[in-house]
């Protein structure tokens, strides 16, 4: 089971939430596993207020923080797992049973931030929120069953975090990459790729997701992350300026 | 995990509880988990009622059985087990985390019907119901907590029994890109480093080798080598010749 230290880096992010009812209910079941940091991003913005004066899970509720965008509100984790209950949509993300999610993300809570995202109550997650997630956790509901309930999913997903007795290994791999820095890569990317005409080449409507998700799939190294964003802000800025000299060039 | 057939054998049962909304969303996670035998006793009528008609988790509600004591819900059952939130009451029950509790039911449920009984929202449930149950079981919620809500904590229960140990990776593994076409990869960003002027900028003795071990540590699916030897050549492609239109450039 995960020390208070290691809950303390896992936060539980909901996107686009509506009910404040189920906001308070998330929050709820967060304190009652010792979870305590809740993000919520564009949240209907009554719902939020309603739920911040709503009794129970105070602290939680107290300390969350609201964020524009799921970039934004995963940007220092090095983890970021989306979740779903039905297993309809057809996922462009490897797609991991929550018992064997929930110990890849104790594994990673020992050295690092995970965010774990539920998406809105009537649509879930995007495919555009699921782009920033390294894959997706599914809870092994009954197929073709109704979605589940926001807060009890928060609930279940928790309870399979804090369960295992047996504590997790300090793996000797390297520290992986942040959210931001995997952002920034992206965006280094898709600016080169639009500089050289691969975008207009072969244009798909969700070109800028497919990216996003590529880069998630190479799990980099923090290590390495900083030497691909150095080799494409090169490429990026030559694309840009092909006729300056690369010795002088200010970038 | 349990067959449908076994599942079938397991009933949950609600002692007392007041609010409908609460009826309904442990019907729902009942629905979820494909737990579909709900026995109410003693509930408040209209609460029942209403219950009844909510949405979502229709097929349980329909079939939900009404008892006036809590003796007459549990008759047809070997097994009767209480859940608690809490640890503060001095109970005259063995209590077993609902890890090892699950465990039991699910033995059980091979052969005959087990009774899972959750109390009140403001409660929880009395002596003399407990007084019906050969053990109690205790979901592990931070000590000193506010009480689980009554949906979660059916979810979690439920979860629990439903539970695979041996969760089978479900995430298929890719097929890794070949030496091939790892090697082509670095040589392209080989040659778009060289194009850029990252390599004249950064000289050291082994870059090319650094290169090298860099782009095998991405560990590519093929899938994917794919897309990044497309992106990579037509950036190597662009830097080499800036002035033409990538639309007709021969590459």
């Amino acid at each position: 089971m995960p020390s208070a230290t290691q809950l303390d880096r896992l936060h539980v992010v909901l996107v686009s939430t509506r009910n404040p009812l189920n906001i308070g209910a998330a929050a709820r079941a967060m304190s009652n596993f010792g979870v305590l940091r809740l993000r919520v991003v564009n949240p209907y913005a009554p719902a939020f207020r309603e739920a911040k004066s709503a009794v129970g899970a105070a602290d939680v509720l107290a300390s969350a923080e609201q964020f524009k965008t799921v970039a934004e509100a995963v940007a220092d984790c090095t983890l970021v797992v989306g979740t779903t209950a039905v297993g309809r949509r057809n996922l462009h993300h490897p797609l991991r049973r929550l018992e064997e999610g929930a110990r890849l993300i104790r594994r990673r809570l020992v050295r690092s931030g995970v965010a774990l995202l539920f998406g809105s109550e009537k649509v879930g997650l995007s495919n555009d929120d699921l782009s920033h997630c390294h894959w997706v956790m599914r809870v092994p509901t009954v197929e073709g069953n109704i979605s589940m309930n926001l807060g009890q999913a928060v609930a279940v997903c928790l309870y399979e975090v804090i369960r295992d007795a047996k504590s997790p290994r300090i793996s000797e791999k390297l520290a992986p990459a942040s959210a931001a820095e995997l952002e920034r890569i992206t965006t280094l990317l898709l600016d080169a790729l639009d500089l050289s005409g691969f975008t207009s080449l072969r244009r798909v409507a969700d070109s800028d997701e497919r990216i996003r998700r590529l880069v998630r799939r190479l799990n980099l190294p923090a290590r390495d992350a900083v030497i691909w964003l150095g080799m494409l802000r090169q490429m990026a800025w030559k694309l840009r300026n092909p006729d300056h000299d690369p010795k002088v060039g200010k970038h």
